[in-house]
This record gives C-alpha cells, sequence and structure tokens, in this order.
C-alpha cells in the first residue's frame, strides 16, 4: 500500500500555527469541563436553525418583488452564478450605511466567508517570489494560513497599544525593499483585533493612509469587530478615509450574523490598466482567481445573507443591537474579573479593548502548552497561548482571553481559575 | 489615484484560458438568441427553490431523530463546524451504493464544490518547484485553473479515443522524471470527460492503476458524469479498484443534484506517515489547507445535500432516474443531429462518447475565436473551441458540443445552423 511521508507535503500541511491549534482543540476535547477562554466563535443563541428558512424566504420574496421572472429565481439559486456573487449591491448598500464606506457595486465580491476574501487577495497581489505581505504582529491565523498555502512571506510590524504605528509601518517597508523584496500590502484589522484586542487611533488611520501612498502599499482592512464595541462612537473605516483607492476591505458576516452561512466580501476598487490601455477595477480581475478555488459563493448561502441584509434595511448596526449589547455586557465582565481576580497582583497586566471579543493578559511564567495542558486538567479553564500569534517568536509571557461564546458568570469563573493557576504555579 | 498595472498580478488574473472563457461569455452575452452548444451547465428544471427548504427540512429531521439535542443541531447549521465537514459518513455510504468504493468516514472531505477539492489536493501534494501534476489532455479547465492560482505546472498526456494510454502515462512520467522533476500525481475524468465525451474501458483502468503502482503516481480521479451514461453497465470506478489506495476521488452535486449548493467532497484514504512515527490519513492532513482557505463548507448548503441524500437513501443513481433518461436523451439527439447534418460531409468528423454531456467534432476549418463570433452573429449558434482546453497548443480544428441544457429540438436546430455555417466558410 502506498504511504506517504508527511514531511514530503506542502508546508501549509505542516504548518506550525495549525499544530498548535490542533494541540487546543485537543486539549479542549480531553476536558469538555473546562471553560473556555479560548473559544473566538460568535455566541450562537441568536438564531435559531428555522430562521435560515426565514431569510431565505426573505431575499427570495425580495427578487420576486423586483419582478425578477420565476425561471430567473429559479436559476439565481440553483444554478452556477456570476463569479463575484449576487449580492454585490446589497452589500454596497451596507457599507454606506453603517460604515460611510461608498463603492461601485461592482468593486464588491462575495466570497465564501472571509477567509476567501484574504487567500484570494492575497494571490492577485503577490505575483514573484520576491512580493511580500506586512502584518500587524501579533497576526490573526487566518491571514498568516491564507500567505501559507500560496507561499508567500508575511512580514510583522509590531503594534503597540494604539495599533500600528505608520512610522513603524513605513521603517519595515523600507526594510523589506532595501532587502530585495517587493512589500505589496500591509494587513490591518482596524477594530479590536484578533488576538490583541487593540484598535487604530483615528490619527493613526490618516497615517496609515499617507505612509500606504508613500510607501506605495495597498492596504488589507479586515473588520469582523467593528460592530462591537462598547461606546457607540468610534474611529472611520480605513476604506471610509480612502480616497487614493488603497484600501481593499474585507468583510465578514460570521459574526454580525452567522458563521454557518460562510459568506463573506472583499472590495476592490482599485483601478487595473492593461498593457493594451484597456481599464477595469480589481475586483473583475481577481474574479478569475475566485472562480479557479470556488467557482462562486452558493446562491443558497448568498440568498440567507441576502434575506438578512433585506430585513434590516441594509444595516447591520441597527439588526444587530442585541448581539452588540451582549458582547458589550461580556467584555465589561471580563475586564471586571480581571480586576476582580488581578488587581492586586503587581506582576500580571492586561489591556483595556475598546470594544471586540478579545484581551489579552502578561503573565508572570512562560504561557506554553505545558501551562494550558496544566490549566486545563487541574484548573478547568482554557485560553490562548499568545505566542500562536507571532511569525518569529514573541508572546512567550501573554495569553489570549476570549469572552464571546461565554455568560458573564462563565466569564468571572474562568478568570478566577485562571487566577488560581497563575497563583499556583509562582508558588 | 493609485492604478494597478494588470501585467503586475499575479498570472492566474492574466491566464488565456480565463482570457478564452470570458470572450465566449461575452459573445455569449451580445447574442442571447443564439443556441447555445458552449453551456455545459445541468438542465435547471428538474429542481424548484422549494426543494432547497424541503432538503434542508428533511437534514433537520435527520439529525432529530438521530436524538441529536436541538442545541447541537443549531451548532450543526449555525456555527464553524468541523473542517471536513458533516457528510462525511453519508458521502462514504453513497459512494459504495452508488459505486461499489468503499472508504472509512475520515477519509471524506465535504468541499465548496469539486473545484476547491481539486485546488486543496494539488496543494496538499506539490510541495517544491520541481513538483508537477499530469492531466489527460485535453484537459478540464478547472483543473489547470487550480493549479495556476499556486504555480503548479500541468504535463499534458496525449487522450486517446478510449481514454489514456497507461504506457503514454508512463512515458510521460519517466520524461518529467528525467527533466529533474517528480511527477506527483495524474488527473483524470473516468467517465465521459469534459471536454472530450471519452471514458476510460475496463482495461485501461486497470493498467493506469499498475501504471501509478510503476510510476509512484497518485491518481486523481474525477467523475462528475458517471451517472449519465447512456447504457447502464459501466467500467467499475478507478477508486473501486484501487487496492493499493493511490487513487484520490475527487467528487461533485452540481450534476447529480444541483450547481447552487457548491458543496463537492474528496476521498482521501491513503496513509501519511510523520517523522515521529505518527500515522493519519491524507484527508486529515488535508483538513489544515481547506481550513485556510474556506475554514469549512457552509454548514447550510451540506444541509441542503444531506437532506437530498437522506432522502433518496443514500442512492443519487436511484435519485437522478429523471435526469439520467434526460440527458441520454438529448446525448442520443445531438449524435443523431450530427448524422443528420454531416453524415455525408466526409470533412467533418465525430466521436460517439458513452454518456455525458459533450462530444468533439473536428472540423475542415479553424475552430477559432473569429469562427466563433461569425458562427454566434450570422448563424445563431455558439460552441467551445477544442483549443481552450490544450495546454500548449492543439485542438485548432475541433468543437466542443454540449447537450445538456437545451431541449433536443434546439440541439438538432443548433447542429443544423453549425452544418450551415461550416458549409459556408468552406465556399
Amino acid at each position: 500500500m502506498v504511504e506517504l511521508m508527511r514531511e514530503a507535503l506542502h508546508t501549509s500541511v505542516i504548518d506550525p500555527v495549525a499544530a498548535s491549534m490542533n494541540f487546543l482543540n485537543e486539549v479542549a476535547g480531553r476536558f469538555p469541563g473546562a471553560i473556555s477562554l479560548a473559544a473566538g466563535r460568535p455566541y450562537d443563541e441568536f438564531y435559531a436553525v428555522e430562521d435560515v428558512d426565514r431569510y431565505f424566504g426573505a431575499y427570495l420574496a425580495h427578487l420576486r418583488c423586483q419582478g425578477m421572472p420565476e425561471e430567473h429565481v429559479r436559476q439565481a439559486i440553483l444554478q452556477y452564478g456570476r463569479t463575484n456573487g449576487q449580492l454585490g449591491d446589497m452589500i454596497a448598500r451596507m457599507l454606506e450605511t453603517d460604515e460611510d464606506i461608498r463603492v461601485p457595486t461592482s468593486a464588491v465580491m462575495v466570497t465564501t466567508g472571509c477567509q476567501e476574501a484574504m487567500i484570494i487577495t492575497l494571490r492577485g497581489l503577490c505575483a514573484g517570489p520576491g512580493d511580500v505581505v506586512l502584518a500587524a504582529e501579533p497576526c490573526y491565523v487566518g491571514l498568516t494560513g491564507a500567505a501559507r498555502v500560496l507561499d508567500i512571506p508575511v512580514i510583522g510590524v509590531p503594534e503597540t497599544s494604539g495599533g500600528l504605528r505608520p512610522e513603524t509601518v513605513a521603517r519595515v517597508a523600507r526594510e523589506v525593499r532595501a532587502s530585495g523584496r517587493r512589500p505589496v500590502a500591509l494587513y490591518v484589522v482596524s477594530n479590536f483585533a484578533n488576538p490583541s484586542g487593540v484598535s487604530l487611533t483615528a490619527d493613526v488611520r490618516r497615517g496609515l493612509i499617507e505612509t500606504a501612498a508613500a510607501e506605495d502599499l495597498l492596504i488589507l482592512e479586515d473588520d469582523p469587530y467593528g460592530l462591537f464595541g462598547l461606546e457607540d462612537r468610534r474611529a472611520p473605516a480605513l476604506k471610509a478615509l480612502d480616497t487614493e483607492r488603497r484600501v481593499i476591505y474585507l468583510g465578514s458576516f460570521a459574526k454580525s450574523v452567522f458563521p454557518g452561512a460562510r459568506v463573506g466580501f472583499l472590495v476592490a476598487d482599485q483601478p487595473v490598466i492593461s498593457a493594451d490601455g484597456r481599464r477595469s477595477l480589481l475586483a473583475d480581475e481577481l474574479s478569475t482567481i475566485k472562480s479557479m478555488i470556488t467557482v462562486n459563493t452558493s446562491p443558497i448561502a448568498q440568498a440567507v445573507i441576502g434575506g438578512v441584509l433585506v430585513s434590516c434595511g441594509y444595516s447591520l448596526r441597527a439588526a444587530n443591537s442585541e448581539k452588540i449589547a451582549f458582547y458589550q455586557r461580556n467584555l465589561r465582565a471580563l475586564l471586571a474579573a480581571l480586576e476582580r481576580h488581578f488587581g492586586a497582583d503587581p506582576a500580571v497586566g492586561w489591556n483595556s479593548p475598546g470594544g471586540g471579543f478579545f484581551a489579552v493578559l502578561t503573565t508572570p511564567v512562560s504561557a506554553d502548552e505545558k501551562l494550558l495542558e496544566l490549566s486545563a486538567r487541574d484548573y478547568g479553564v482554557l485560553w490562548t497561548p499568545m505566542s500562536f500569534f507571532y511569525l518569529d517568536g514573541g508572546g512567550t509571557h501573554a495569553i489570549r482571553l476570549s469572552c464571546s461564546a461565554l455568560t458573564a458568570d462563565q466569564i468571572d469563573e474562568g478568570v478566577r481559575r485562571l487566577a488560581a493557576l497563575l497563583a499556583a504555579v509562582r508558588l
């Protein structure tokens, strides 16, 4: 019988981050009673399965109401469809309503979750072996994973408590260029980043736009958590400040609707010029790549998300008021629990994100897989080592805490157990 | 404003095949009244949109009937899920029922259409710049597209009227190896291939399995059209003959159910050995790559396909009897029309596929884009130049004719128009 050597498969298979995540899942599986401050998934009691039928029906009703003949409705749902999807107009309306982002429908591509939006964008922009992507570090593992599939190097730009500093981005871009490579784009989560919880200030946003122009970079703006701020006010999206069209916006419905739809999108309104002078938008050019990865996004899944958008008047912000209140309550519970259980411990620190699902705790001991195993087994609490999110080492004494999939009581109890763990290992 | 140069984007964007397909779509758009012998999509009157709700409901009922608590049903549909999907058991049952393929559930990965199955498989197997994939030529454009996204070279193995010849595969594999590269796998459509309509004989199948072992190749078997033979009997799937586990089976529900679900699958039961001696199946290892491309396949779409499988007792062959009869009638209509309109023309030839959606016409004149334009404009008939399916030239005097999305009368009229075109251009 054939036997394949694992080390002979592509490096993305033996990705250390994937191995770390597998370890985390495996530990979670062995200790199902542990409270998970590791799981960053959205809370799942906002919807019932019956909502799928309801939203699907709302989308069909919308198509029929617009006068679409029944034969075309059937084709829209059951056939192959336009590669870039059928929700471009609805998503453009939503972006204008919620984010003050104004883009033509033709700049929107519907994708199989935001993950596909990342891999399509990276593939289109990075053409040769010298092309690299910069990313705020610590970095979301989805971005590094997509880059690894394509053998595209990711260069970290260290994040501060106010997010990336534009001058650091410029410095790293110049270093990359000096090494003979081309920095193509900068990836950044603008609000309440995964894993750090950090957001970009308004000044930093303007600075990043200027730096992108000065250093000839594109910016990949990812914003899955933007709705879930503790305050109503927040800084404008990078894309809303983007008069030069340097920002490609990556969107997700996983948190604002539900993950099971697996619908995301990208906005790429950059003009592209052919050698023969023909002009198009980047989203059109990327459609060829989309067709080679998934052909198009399931129209059934698109219809469910379309039904949500129709039903909420194209404002996810309005539609998410209940969720927003829930996640605000949870993050406040997390920050209060940290104060309660670690406030008297000068060796332990944490940040205070302005929203989102995550905060970071710094620890006096190494927060490694051994500690995680002990934590799960003897203290009944799970968390994520921050070292998982660094490209070349870092984060050894820090922990990502998630508060999205728990109740406030569970959050407090989880932090209490974590405090007991850290107290015990320092004896 | 930023301006991107198209030629600086990744080569997959400027893929000539994609450009050809765009040209075809553009011509089809300009002449909407033309009969399309180009469109290879399935006929779309077998289902109504209401069937989506019905099958979705059937899947939910199945989960509940198995005793799944309501909370878990909700999570199964609305949350992120297992990377390799939730239909593994159903698909394994279906493969045993319909194809006599026996594989463990854990060898099955549900994918976002068969296209994603191709790109995941190619990515996992091809690790370095010297790794190449062999493919029966003329070749399905989905395979060449997936390879192009990953910068993996595809080497054509010329097809004969009995499909690939094992000795040709062996010769090409040795030539590749002699050039310092590694032939990793052979891609082949076993039944009624797109574009050629050709099938592998039972002897050729056994020979390919032997050649794969002798040349240390894996075989990627793609079989989207296998149900739609003119006769009930057909040769066994390569995977059913695969005692050495050299075959990775790529599956699609686009033709047997409908394309809009965007659900496909792969079967990879190859043992994988780590440096530390740990053993797994290839499908497990590929799940890391799947997680980096689309995270997982939409559970909503999976549920619809799961509902179909539950409702048909895991036999798509039984469930497709109406479609099978329809496509048989259409292919017979195409072959009869070719006989009727070209039977007296010794300069024109065609093959006689044993099933599927396609046949190939050889022409005394160059079947290029210029002829296609003329055909659409003045004769009202569309077709696909076979040259689109060759990797380095070829197929200049041949046409792919599709008969899947038309009625028998339209097929006859389309072929009549094509005969008029070919008569006129030879005057």
